[in-house]
């Protein structure tokens, strides 16, 4: 696993045990949600993380993105694809998207040269 | 084809029309590049177009919903990928995102009902 | 009840029925948290109701600041209070958040005139 | 004046005139600082306009819009002027802008045709 | 106070007078804007902060969360409190705020340990 | 050249040669808009480039206000008519943009000390 990768996932784990210790009812069901989406149903999980990714570029949610980078990639997304998803962040979200695409193809390296 | 789909292509076609007759030319690119980005790929044009909704959905723009909704449908989309599409919107962008949701599927029972 | 609280109310309700109709359990969920979470707790419905309206400010949606504005005024939120609501949404967002403060106050008139 | 301008200005002046009978001290501050900052200054009043209409592009208000594309038509704001604002929205912005960009062209249009 | 506290209120500190140095008088009175409109008034400073907080948390901005947390905090705001503002912006501006109520929570905790 | 722009440069230099090594055309074409568009045109590359910086500066994102900043550094914008900028920013987006305005005015310091 990469740098980038071990530090995101690293925090992202202490801090998510942390919330669910004193959490209310409320965000215990919210962070369910937030699993139970993502699971293969009509459409499979390979598609879902690619909507995850897009509307996480769109709205420029570093972390965001590469939690759904890291899902993409376990997924087989390949590089023509993901580069497609880039695309289409880009045009939708416009020029401001930029400097988290940058990031976010910083991360995809990592994550696919660390395979 | 149904009322609301019947004036939001009017409008929708009037103006682009009379954007193409005075437009500068990296506008007239600029339009080019939101054409070509759906066309088939590496993605076929369904994934696309669902990453387009889900992208409009969670910025909340009523106008691309609607086109994408349209085009969504076009492609194949059934009720169950849609209502897929429509949760992972709704979460990643929150209950913000439910009026438009709301007219999302007032545009999409038009769209299945009139086919 | 006065024309705009009618109009947006009818389509609320008739949009919501459709919805739970032929939602998937996710979203089913997801409306149910949306509810839950403005329940009497910790804070009172009034201080939740107006973390609602400020929320839906900032973030510019004219449907929803019209429901939590609803929800106000059931709440007993009073004249002054409101208002100090709108300065700090406009504060925080920003001239940007004018023409939905605009139509509010037109909103929470006939809210507070038809009593 | 335009039907778009008309309408556009009458209720813009009806709300304000409401909003200053009964707004709070900060509030009125706050309008009043939206007037003095696109006043002459070491930036002169037209590019002070376009500065505050591609502000109102990239965050997609359409009244917002309306109010600068008025103050830019006084200010004398050129056709090709304006394109390239135009596209420094689209660009920054995303396509997402685009039907807030159709309904620019149509208000600009009604302001330009009806000198 | 904890180091997070610390840096934060350093920086900003630093800025502000800086800011105040060289700034123009609509900025100046921006900033005061910003402090008398959490002041006591029809609401009290406890409930305001909530406000702002809630709003800064929606518009994703983790320094404006950061300030408000410490706010609430001063203002008495207890852990079943606070957890329900954290859940209203969750739901209100979706998953995409997750990253920013991690951070939140780490911030509280410093806030709440180091008392 | 100052530590802050330094950086700055450093990672977006690496990373867009590192996206033209292996970005589908339409991205190619995007970055080439993204150009294009800043160029003496009907507006001087002055004017754009403030254009350029109020909008990122609404749409918050740091590292297109250090890009802006320094174009417009570049373009000879002064110290009074970088303030009426960021007044502009400020007042359309509201105080949510003022952590941004921070990083902004220590950059700005930075590339007018270095000068």
């Amino acid at each position: 696993m990469g740098k980038l990768e071990e530090e995101f996932n690293a925090y992202r784990t202490k801090m998510n045990d942390r919330i669910m210790a004193t959490a209310n009812t409320n965000i215990k069901r919210f962070f369910a949600l937030d699993t139970t989406t993502y699971a293969e149903g009509a459409l499979d999980v390979k598609t879902k993380e690619m909507l995850g990714l897009v509307a996480s570029m769109v709205l420029r949610c570093d972390d965001c993105i590469k939690y759904h980078l890291g899902k993409c990639h376990e997924a087989g997304v390949n590089h023509d694809e993901i580069n497609e998803v880039f695309m289409i962040a880009n045009l939708v979200g416009g020029s401001i998207v930029i400097p988290h695409y940058r990031r976010a193809v910083e991360y995809w390296d990592e994550l696919t040269q660390s395979a």
